[in-house]
């Protein structure tokens, strides 16, 4: 009979890879759920789940049910037995811990005192005389975290013979961020358009929204900012909150929070007011209701994001007033309903001429104490904005009373778009691992972030959203991985980066080591790879102008200084680079003491920072003792390089994928070596017109002239800003 | 071993059904192959095909190949041999004519003389006293189109034991319209957004665009036109080029020719010329040489489709030239390659006073004869847009020598966008059936078309395109049957739309009678539906501002009159209606003797065009006795019926439907009910203030005002012009 079945799967899975049809299962993420093929595991995993008692006594429960019969019969067959009370021929048991018998609450009371509201237990028990395996938790949420993460590790081949994992998340927020329009154009989007067919709601509900929750769910991602931080006022008018309301009645049984961007001057935008100044009584008085009539129908609605006075956005200083003015006003509409303010610290200002990387922190450092309690302050990972490498925010410490929320962009904004496989939590460890020493060695961003640091009430990770409607959500099937990533980070920010890389590409693509391993090296040095190809040693925002889309160090003339890249590079005949220390602009005096005396030391500075805090001059001596000029051209070939790597370890595992599989990602890293090449021939051939000094050996020769790379245009490169704003 | 089989199929199924991913499985389209069922007749398919000689000669025949491995292995089972070299067991022969052995041909070489370049035959034959099918060609995509044909009459159980059946395509374009700009909106798209990913192409291929090619094969469409005729120049650079010889080399092997259109300014805007005079010799080089640059990369173009002088898009009129100029000005570049001049009729001026319904024809009638044979004229079906019901378009059969291409609107820009089911070939249909009388009675729409009533060397019929990059490819479920019958009526305008309406319910859903035929009717009915609900009795384009998403008969501001909804109705305290009898705009007279009669005469022109040809008091007696106020209102009424009674319907199938398939149809028509009824509503509550007449009994009251109706606004309505127009 066991022989029987695994035929019965053989045949369907060479029915599927037949129709050639890739996306159709690059559309199931993570989620898979692949026929465990080991007849050995198989046998093993079929006799811990043969007769399971799943609970479905509320609408997460029964998620967690329709997705356990989902995977178990995918992965094993559909010859188990579910039920909906508890038998005593059970083997696996799903519910939440008061509605457990007496006999298996006493099994798992110790564990379960140490499960947190979203937290779960899995534990493997012996229960007269028969094993049996629990997952557990005190609420609903915390199940169906459970259920994921046991499906995960079947998925992963793990040993679940002798389980005993109390997982608790180490995060309270921990959201996507969409920058989408209601045209559906998504800022910075790279993989199609918006999820959200606005025309559609609230009477259509896209089976992909369903999807959409449980693929966050099973990493642990509890809330949502459905809209662009460069809002539109419409989506809090009655037509577009009914929508919202049908989204997010979708999203709640997933734990699925649903937050919005709240654009400032909206009071006079949808409410007839003529100021939005955040202390005229109108003013307060239309959030206040505002937020009363978008609760009357989304009860647990998670609040709003904002940005204001940042980039062309309204905000309190319109009127005199400041961010905590702006912040408390709607926090204090929030209030009573439960809900959050989140606003981000992402500001910068044309007219201020002091270093754009100090601005953010010399303009919230003074507010620290003054927001209410239920403000968060949104800080990107970096003090410029989501480079293929910076170091760490100096907000992060430095700020003591307020709780801050971490944004990471996972759209690759800045690095290469949805063409590049760039793995990103290479890049988020670096940041949440970095030491701010504000509360002295082994203050952690990470730290700083899951509150243990200075104790905070309320926690969070942002991440820029790279979803849309691409047939497999991401445009590259590896972006998945950094979707998938950051959910796994959001949880718990001690992850390394090797370890979820491992457990993304044994679920979305195969347990065999010789594949997991090899890909999994070439994912964790692709981060590595763009910084070299693109911003090595610490060069920042070269990008072309507007869409960001390949290389524009020689831009010049933009209408804010601070967009243009030659405002960050700063070459000239003596050398290149960007003087942050007190010789300059002294950006380093917003780090703690220990960071910023060896960020000032040019012997001390990580050579990945370089340039980013010294104009240095173009034969400086390098550690290795090259001269700058060589190190950068080396750097950039080296990117290159790396990049011919990918696409040979890529090849060699064509035993392992299936031909469409192959393909689609071949054909995504031919783009990738193309366009790592033009950033170093364009980057070489602009910087040389400064150093003049040849390529060393080593470094290809350009093919095309800098006056060709100039002209290069991009008029239609997606993930412009929107045309209404 | 045939039991142990349909076993393995029925569980692969529920596997996919549990899955609840029902758009995976819409995005099949037609060409899903379920596995048959019923034993007696899979051991009757089994035994014609188990045992398959295919040819594998050329790109083309591979695709056969590899069409006929996935669907034989999906519908019956993986138990079939194939074989690329003719052997004595083969039961099953796919090749072109002239490969066949000897043999073979002389068991066909009667039908095979009837075959033309793109036809095929199907032959049951007796070889060697075994049965033989035989499905061949004269071409290699005539076997394509043979295999697609024969899989086709699998999928819908057909008698496929004594085939005798040659078929040829009776138009030589059968053409997509793809209104799809380089940012990716698709003017008048409501699935989604482009196909075409500009920024990831030409290295990487979608495989999507693979299965549309299928799609496209599958039903005879043998050539597409990518872009917007609303037209960006930038697609005729080489940067784009490029992206276009992809698209091009992945449809070749499916017999599909690439289009673009040509925006008549582009030797100004990318040639740095400072006219686009049609007769400017420089201009004519410019054009020429583009032509030979497209050429050399995609060396089977199809040609140029062009808007010009209309709607603001530049042509020859800008310098004093005309449509013959312009047109044949390209034709001529294109000659010396076989290309084709598409030329589009559907212009009208705000500047001439005369109804906006004669304007084409008074424009174009005189050019008849002037264009050079590789120029065709393409007109829309109908004198004004796209309307739910226009009388067809009096150039039809006036155009004696000039071929003219039909222009349908597959996208439901007035139809209720993709919320609405209409099964839109009725409309077709009813166009194409319409008698033109211009050579006595039986010429009608379909002949002229097909080129029989004039003998045209060349003719062709474009249907806007309904494609986006949602999952299921057209937003509704139903609205891949108008993709699929337009295709069918390409190749064939004479059949009915009753026939395609069946044939796409077998492929996609289901053959049993109990669901193909209460559902057919429901198809059949509907686009009579949203006439009723939207524009009874002749009422027009009275659509709301720009989007013409829902009713807006008041609008009355437009900076054109001929934009303006209250120029079509004309409204007033007398009656409503354009009069466009020798009384009125004399735009009868553009019609044969016979039907200018018909419909000059209030007692004689069908009740349909009654208000499009005749002002008419609210009082005026219709046929069955109502006053013409309460036949308006009732017809209202009647179309938000038939849209329950469709809703009803749906709701008895649903024991053929998984739930997912089932929800996702009654989610939308919940919408296509209550825009319906706000359509009923908006409307008589507008006409109604100039009828000054209650609503008769068994209509509906409505809801809400007229001023909420008015109110409302739709800023991000899909499908709205390109801003960078």
């Amino acid at each position: 009979m066991r022989i029987f079945k695994w035929t019965l799967f053989f045949i369907c899975i060479s029915v599927l890879e037949t129709s050639g049809q890739q996306q159709l299962e690059d559309y199931k993420l993570w989620l898979k759920y692949q026929t465990i093929t080991n007849t050995d595991l198989a046998i093993n995993y079929n006799a811990l789940v043969k007769h399971a008692y799943i609970s479905q006594g509320s609408p997460t429960l029964r998620n967690a049910k329709k997705e356990v019969e989902l995977a178990l019969s995918k992965m094993l067959g559909d010859d188990i037995t579910f039920t909906n009370e508890w038998v005593p021929e059970n083997t696996l048991v799903v519910d939440v811990y008061d509605n457990l018998s007496k006999d298996l609450k006493s099994l798992i009371a110790e564990e379960i005192k140490n499960v947190t509201h979203e937290g779960f237990l899995l534990k493997s028990v012996n229960y007269k005389n028969k094993k049996v395996t629990i997952i557990s938790a005190k609420k609903d949420i915390g199940v169906l975290y459970g259920v994921f993460r046991f499906l995960n590790m079947m998925q992963t081949h793990s040993n679940l013979n002798n389980l005993n994992l109390v997982d608790n998340p180490k995060l309270d927020i921990r959201m996507l961020n969409h920058w989408d329009n209601l045209d559906r154009s998504v800022e910075r989007g790279y993989a199609g358009f918006s999820l959200w067919n606005w025309q559609k709601l609230p009477e259509y509900i896209d089976e992909r929204y369903i999807d959409y929750a449980r693929a966050n769910a099973s990493i642990g991602i509890n809330a949502t900012a459905l809209t662009n931080v460069n809002a539109n006022a419409l989506i809090l008018t009655p037509m577009y909150l009914e929508k919202v309301k049908a989204l997010a009645d979708t999203f709640r049984s997933y734990g699925i929070k649903v937050y919005l961007t709240a654009r400032f001057s909206a009071p006079i935008e949808i409410g007839n007011l003529d100021t939005a100044d955040p202390l005229n009584a109108d003013v307060k008085l239309w959030w206040k209701n505002k937020t009363k009539e978008i609760y009357e129908i989304i009860p647990d609605f998670g609040g709003f994001l904002v940005k204001a006075n940042s980039e062309g956005q309204p905000g309190p200083q319109n009127y005199g007033k400041d961010h905590v003015d702006g912040a408390n006003m709607m926090a204090e509409a929030l209030k009573p309903y439960g809900g959050n303010v989140i606003w981000r610290a992402f500001v910068y200002s044309e007219h201020d001429e002091t270093d754009r990387a100090k601005q953010a922190y010399d303009e919230f450092l003074p507010y620290d104490g003054n927001f209410m309690d239920n403000v968060l302050v949104q800080v990107k990972n970096g003090p410029i904005d989501f480079q293929p490498r910076e170091p760490f925010h100096p907000m992060f410490g430095a700020m003591k009373k307020t709780p801050l929320i971490m944004e990471f962009q996972i759209t690759q904004e800045y690095l290469g778009f949805s063409t590049h496989l760039v793995y990103l939590p290479k890049l988020f460890e670096e940041v949440l691992d970095a030491d701010t020493y504000q509360r002295g060695e082994g203050s952690t961003v990470a730290k700083v972030i899951d509150g243990s640091l200075y104790g905070n009430e309320i926690t969070g990770m942002a991440g820029v959203s790279n979803i849309g409607n691409d047939i497999n959500w991401t445009g590259h099937p590896f972006a998945q991985a950094n979707w998938y990533g950051f959910g796994r980070l959001a949880w718990d920010p001690y992850l390394s980066s090797e370890v979820i890389a491992d457990e993304w590409l044994r679920a979305t693509y195969s347990n065999d080591n010789k594949f997991v391993e090899p890909v999994k090296s070439m994912m964790l040095t692709s981060r590595e790879a763009v910084v070299n190809y693109m911003n090595p040693l610490g060069l920042h925002h070269i990008f072309d102008t507007g869409h960001h889309y390949g290389p524009g160090p020689w831009v010049d003339n933009l209408g804010r200084p601070d967009w243009n890249p030659v405002y960050y590079h700063k070459a000239d005949s003596l050398g290149v680079g960007f003087d942050r220390t007190p010789s300059g602009s002294n950006a380093t005096e917003q780090y703690a003491p220990e960071i910023a005396q060896k960020y000032n030391d040019v012997k001390k500075i990580p050579e990945e920072y370089l340039l980013w805090f010294h104009h240095l001059p173009w034969d400086y001596k390098l550690d290795n003792g090259e001269i700058l000029w060589d190190g950068i051209a080396l750097k950039y070939q080296e990117g290159v390089d790396q990049v011919k790597d990918m696409i040979n370890t890529w090849d060699n595992m064509k035993p392992y994928l299936s031909e469409s599989e192959y393909r689609e990602v071949a054909m995504l890293l031919e783009i990738q070596l193309k366009e790592a090449k033009w950033w170093r021939d364009a980057c070489l051939l602009y910087f040389q017109t400064f150093s003049n000094r040849p390529l060393p050996e080593g470094v290809e020769k350009p093919t095309k002239s800098l006056e060709y790379f100039k002209s290069l245009k991009f008029p239609f490169a997606p993930g412009i800003r929107p045309r209404w704003d």
